[in-house]
């Protein structure tokens, strides 16, 4: 049993029910824009299975979503943005204007976002730059789950990091993928379907191999994506997100440790690749691309959300039906 | 039998070596520099066994080891550099404190070199960034070695990159890592030595698992480390790289691919954390890097280098006798 709907109609649903939680307005269309950008385009771990979460931590008080960012151009390159308590898409959205400037004036700018937090996918945050012609990356951290390379106790968040580059025809390449070997998003959809874990990606609370979803989320661990090179990520996202912005790290206490969000930092940098590669860019690395293509069973990074979003625009976004009814629920 | 060398003396004989090849005193002095610390710290596979390679392509004038490199300010934060076919080192060398100044001003800052070589590892070219207080990462692209995700062909280079943040006390933090599941030059020295390559780093001609070094080498592949992340980290590098500096892809066709090297380009970033995370940035990831080592189990990145470094500041460097006469024997 589905529903279809459209991008606009499902933007509009989560809007009225992050307004109804206690979210302004104008911060309720950026985050509901997001969060049915990611349903439609995937992946659905950080799109509407989001939402009862967003909802239980706006209403807790947790996350301010009246808060409006304060943003200050400390430097020629740098931004920085205090989020107030709220969603870092909302502390971006405010700067992203002045980082594009900045990036096409300086070469390369970034933004340092602190007193925040992060629900749902990064690629919508790293996407529009790419969009205005500029290579882009970003880094989030989350709660600890994942153990350094060697360790056995949770310290790094899961900690995505996002990267984009435009194209000469149509959307930019971008991927998003979390240093852990999975997404926690991942782990909470497993244990809601009643499935195990891949092996090799979590640890138990004593610190050995599970498959177990329960058995990571109750004090166990995820571990790095690829060993201790994923580690190494997983590491540098953690000082990129927390320390360069002046947020938080993934274990320091902040409170309240049964909430979804930490909060901590977002830290996008923004570079103009045709001041430094040259306007021969975008056919450079549509060269790159056309290979990566023609080898016949590789595939780009991104190619999915790609195919998921143009059939949406063509039949819409196929909904479970008791997703939609779930969100029907909870719209005032 | 091993002979016990200190790092100056090991620096001059290599120097001399590289003069000897045709490269200019002052180029010399930053290669020899660089070659002798990866030989000290590590990782071997970039140290004095590239040596000889490097002797090949400079007699074979593929590397110009008298070029001087030209450095423009191209923008406020963005500083490009033409290596006129010489080796990135000596592009960095001649652009750093440029790049440092910016990057203390600009609160962020990007080197990009095009038309250069880059032998050796990559830490060498972060850690005095890291060492003036910034937070630097570095990409580097090579021939063509690693598949995309889902391939089967070679495509992207082995693409390290290298990621540097200083410390409050003693050296930065560093790591620097290959995109490809090993090195090349591990499989270079597993050849030499008669070993076998662990299982899932390398595919044969045909595209199937292979743990012989000769079947890698001989038309075959190297897998990214960590399945399609690592890939996505590989085309990452590529862009920055090769695009984002103007520079080639490793696929693209550059007059000799025989030689060890790639006429390639490098990127380097630098931010200034202070001016984004605050004047407690150190204490800060200082709190980070304790809780890592505080698991007992876990280690942080470049420990093993540190304590290399602190070994031969005590010890001296210890080479077995047939590498060194072997370098003597390279000598005039």
């Amino acid at each position: 049993m589905s529903v279809t709907v459209g991008i606009a109609e499902l933007t509009a649903l989560v809007g009225r029910i992050l307004v109804a939680s206690g979210m302004s307005g104008d911060n309720a269309e950026i985050m509901s824009a997001i969060l049915a950008a990611v349903e439609r385009d995937g992946p659905r771990s950080h799109g509407l299975f989001r939402v009862p979460g967003m909802v239980e931590i706006l209403k807790s008080g947790w996350v301010d979503g009246r808060a409006r960012p304060r943003v200050q151009d400390k430097a020629p390159g740098l931004i920085l943005a205090d989020a107030g308590n709220g969603f870092a898409q909302i502390a971006l959205a405010s700067a992203r204007n002045l980082l594009i400037a900045k990036a096409h004036e300086q070469g390369i700018a970034a933004l340092a976002i602190r007193n925040s937090h992060h629900f749902s996918a990064l690629w919508p945050d790293v996407e529009p730059l790419a969009e205005q012609g500029l290579v882009a990356l970003a880094f989030v951290n989350t709660r600890s789950y994942v153990v350094p390379a060697g360790g056995r106790a949770r310290l790094y968040g899961t900690n995505p990091m996002a990267f984009a580059c435009p194209r000469r025809d149509g959307p930019p390449m971008v991927w998003d993928q979390a240093s852990a070997a999975i997404a926690h998003g991942e782990v909470l959809l497993a244990r809601r379907d009643g499935r195990a874990l891949p092996p090799g990606v979590a640890l138990d609370r004593d610190g050995q191999p599970t498959t177990d979803p329960d058995a990571m989320i109750q004090g166990g661990a995820l571990l790095p994506f690829g060993g201790y090179k994923g580690a190494s990520i997983a590491l540098m996202v953690e000082i990129m997100s927390a320390a360069v912005t002046g947020g938080h790290f993934g274990f320091e206490d902040d409170g309240n440790p049964a909430a979804p969000t930490k909060n901590a930092g977002e830290l996008v940098v923004a570079i103009d690749p045709e001041k430094s590669g040259g306007a021969r860019f975008r056919d450079h690395v549509e060269g790159l691309f056309r290979r990566v293509v023609e080898d016949g069973e590789a595939r780009l990074p991104g190619d999915r959300r790609r195919v998921e979003r143009q059939r949406a625009a063509e039949h819409g976004i196929t909904l479970e039906r008791a997703v939609y009814e779930g969100l029907l629920s909870l719209s005032p």
